[in-house]
Order: C-alpha cells, then sequence, then structure tokens
C-alpha cells in the first residue's frame, strides 16, 4: 500500500510521519535517488541512494521513477521498482512528498491515498513559520506566500486531515491506512476462493 | 455521506447494519417508496413510503430515484430527494442494498462508498444457510447457488468486509466511515478559509 503525505512548509509534516513509522512496523518511508553528494551521517541506501547524474538521466529515460524533480540543481527521485519490491515485501511505503511529486506520481497512475496536511488556519501557520525563528521578515512573508500557494492544490489530493493537535493527526492518518487496507485490492489478496470464483 | 452495504443472503447483513445503526446515532438507514401494501406494524415514513403505482412511475420518469428495481410484481425505489435532504440535515445515509442497485447508483454516479460483506469462505457461507433450517435441501442449493453468483460481483465496490466476528465486522465498516469523513469533500465544507484560497 502507498501513502503519499503533504503539506505546505510548517504544517508540522515531519513530526507526523516520524510519529507514523515509529507507531507501524510494517510501514517504510520512502527512500530516493539523487544526484547529490552525502553529507555527513549520511547512508547510501538509508537515506538517499546516492547515484551519478548519468545514472539518474538514464533511470529517466527508461521511465524508472514515480516522481523526479531538479531542486537547485540536484535531482532527487523515486524508483518505481524500488517501491514495488518493498510492497512486495509486505511492507506499505510512506512518502515524504510535495504538490509537484503528487501531480507526477498521480499523472504514472501510481495507486495509493494521498493526504493532504493542513494547518487549522493561516494563522496558526502563520504562527508555526514564525515559531522556527531562524528567518527574517522577508524570508517569513515569503515562506507564507508559498505555504499560501501550496494550499491552493488541496483539490488534486483525496484525503484532508487537519494537524491541529499530533495525536487527531496520527490517529486520522492511521484510519486512512487502515480503510486503505480494507479496498477490494488489498483483500481480495487474501481471498484466492474469491478471486477464482465463477 | 453515503454507505452502500450488500452482501449474499446468509452472509449477515442484517446483524451488521442493525448494529452499526445502534452504535452510531448520526446514521440513518435509507426508506425505500414501495408500492406494496403495508404489513401489519409497518409505518408509512418509517419502514417505506407507500405509494401508488401511478405515483412511483411518475418518479421513475422524472429521475427521482436513486435505483430502484421489480421484486415479485412490486416496485421498490430510493428518492434521491430523501436521501439529499437527510445529508442536508447532517445525517450519514446506510443502504442495504443488492446487486442491482449498486450498478444503478453507481450508473447515477452517487458519491459515496460501496461495501461488500463476504463471508470467510463458501463452507461458512454455505453452514449459515443451513443454520436457518427453513428450507428443503432443493431450495438451499438454490440460495447457495445464488449467494456464489452475487459474490462474482465483488469487483464493483470499494471495499470488501470479510465478516468473520461480527464485532470486527463492525469495527472494519466504522473504519471506512470515519475515514470517508476525512475525505476532502466532506474535510473542505468544515474549513471555509481553504476552500476560498486562491
Amino acid at each position: 500500500m502507498r501513502i503519499f503525505i503533504s503539506g505546505p512548509s510548517g504544517v508540522g509534516k515531519s513530526s507526523v510521519i516520524k510519529e507514523i513509522l515509529k507507531r507501524k512496523p510494517d510501514t517504510v518511508l520512502s527512500v530516493s535517488y539523487t544526484t547529490r553528494a552525502p553529507r555527513p551521517g549520511e547512508h547510501d541506501g538509508t537515506d538517499y541512494f546516492f547515484v551519478s547524474r548519468d545514472t539518474f538521466e538514464e533511470m529517466i529515460e527508461k521511465g524508472s521513477f514515480l516522481e523526479w524533480a531538479n531542486v537547485h540543481g540536484h535531482l532527487y527521485g523515486t524508483s518505481l521498482a524500488w517501491v514495488e519490491s518493498r510492497e512486495a515485501d509486505g511492507f506499505n511505503v510512506l512518502f515524504d512528498i510535495d504538490v509537484q511529486g503528487v501531480i507526477q506520481a498521480k499523472a504514472q497512475g501510481s495507486k495509493g491515498c494521498f493526504i493532504f496536511l493542513v494547518p487549522p488556519d493561516m494563522e496558526e501557520l502563520s504562527r508555526r513559520l514564525n515559531g522556527r525563528g531562524t528567518e527574517d521578515t522577508r524570508q517569513l512573508a515569503l515562506r507564507l506566500e508559498n505555504a499560501r500557494h501550496e494550499l491552493t492544490y488541496w483539490t488534486i489530493y483525496d484525503y484532508l486531515v487537519v494537524n491541529d493537535s499530533l495525536e487527531k493527526t496520527i490517529e486520522d492518518v492511521s484510519t486512512i491506512m487502515e480503510a486503505q487496507g480494507l479496498l477490494k485490492e488489498e483483500v481480495i489478496r487474501k481471498l484466492p476462493w474469491l478471486s477464482t470464483i465463477a
């Protein structure tokens, strides 16, 4: 099962994803391919698959990516084969993904559920972005404007979860994942007698 | 929110629906229109809306039904306007519906989730049909054959729930209903600030 989670900057997406992974041992985070160099402490195959630009571009040509993007000159992408092998091993794959990635994954016809985390309101989002305290007023205004723009894409998702309290959000995402496990495509795999009925 | 529940004869659908309605005060069972006469103890507007054949046929011509059927010469149907008025009052509407009804509701483009209750296996379904003890062998074989045929329609549903234990089935249906409440169409109604963002 594939669970795609997006949300604007400041919504608290990282905490939600970290907590879901902690509580669900049958769920793994998608590991991306990237052309950027490993940073100290990063391990190949755990944080990213570090590859050359040539390798990455070959993979693009072969249609190997579920989605990919160029971020500040470095390429990042999710290998469809890697996702499928994790699924074949019985794991759910969780994607920490942005709006552009979701558009691509949907265009590829990827199955899975697309969840958009939203703040209770814009004031709260502004407070959370402020709370980071690492940026000046102009940068903050820019980040808030970007977040507002990202929020206009709520229509392309399946589910909206208001991240008010972390606990309630984890509960909601878990409910969505459990319901996903009851979709006919998931259940039928455990019912060979039904799939062959005629 | 609309929840359509189907299942072959003997699967235990009535018990599941009864229990869901008992536990969820915000959920009502769909009340059908019918041309058959009220039986002793049945009340108009609670058990059915009892109408003349002329009225019913007028409603068909006006496209008033989400689905309708002719059962042993009597007409039965679900009024779309009635469903919408219950939804406008804030209720979830639960449908006890058969395969043909689901095909019609889907053809009308009805929103909602379609749940198919299935037995753990055919042997268990046979035992349950047997357990009713009201029919002779030939009737039983016919009912089992009908149930087997209905099961081939599992592909037109969204969700499959194996009715092994009643408690687990109620839990699964509740999970599906909760997830349904997190769909963007449901959540956006509570977030006017997000629906008007630009």
